[in-house]
């Protein structure tokens, strides 16, 4: 069995490169201190299947949001998206970053199928996928925000 | 393209069909009268792909979800169920009503895939797919309870 730590190595460096490359923006991870995410939430997420099957998620608050959609989408500093503008590019985050994650899983679970992104607003955010599933949660910061990434995976019946 | 009222009338007749032969629970859907969905709750969705894709999902209070997962499993009308186990009977509570409804809309749409579900906890949870996308939208007594019953979609460029 695949190990956590090959999760959980993927997860941080495909949103690091994702952000980075396509957002110009800096992913690190929290230290101990760091705000929580409170108030109102979006959670972004997109499941996949295969040997390993199981589910992505990027939550942020909506100033955090708005900061990555601008970003996407080369819009200034101060203009305030629409909040479909931001559940598109909330959408599209988990799906790249998925796609990062998948490139760097291959050699290790082989290939994955990507289901499409949906968006979930709320407060208190919590995603899971039931028993048996592990998990890998971080908190990141995305340059001066915070955004909590989870990858929810377990192995089927087609892995080794 | 395929009217609203076809994806409308799938969701509601598969969701009455599983709940009735799955888990010998009554759904209806509600006139004006009906409580709202406050407090903790949970968001089961499934998302799924073909020439019309998206994500369904049900979503109900913590005691509409162990009521449902009673049910479920055949457990004593008193007995509370652990987190896990409500989860995962939610997640199976999408993944059932996404193959009804999948059933119903294979002569208008074709075959969709499917993938699989993922359960969301949180406060005023609201989901959805960005710009573009259809909502079919119903709240539903389940027995005594109320549930929302969601259905996102959009055609791709598959369709016709």
């Amino acid at each position: 069995m695949v190990g956590q730590e090959i999760f959980s190595e993927a997860l941080l460096s495909g949103m690091a490169e994702v952000f980075e490359t396509m957002m110009f923006m800096s992913v690190e991870e929290c230290n101990e201190m760091y705000e929580a995410i409170e108030g109102e939430a979006l959670l972004s997420s997109i499941t996949f299947k295969g040997a390993v099957e199981g589910c992505l998620g990027v939550r942020c608050n909506l100033n955090c949001a708005q900061a990555i959609a601008r970003n996407m989408l080369g819009s200034d500093a101060g203009q305030t998206l629409s909040e479909e503008e931001v559940v598109d590019a909330m959408g599209e985050v988990a799906n790249m970053v998925l796609g990062a994650v998948k490139a760097r899983l291959a050699d290790s679970v082989g290939d994955i199928q990507v289901s499409i992104p949906t968006v979930v607003k709320g407060k208190e955010l919590i995603n899971s996928l039931g028993e048996q599933s592990f998990e890998v949660s971080k908190m990141v910061h995305v340059d001066e925000d915070v955004a909590h990434i989870i990858l929810l995976y377990r192995f089927t019946t087609q892995a080794n």
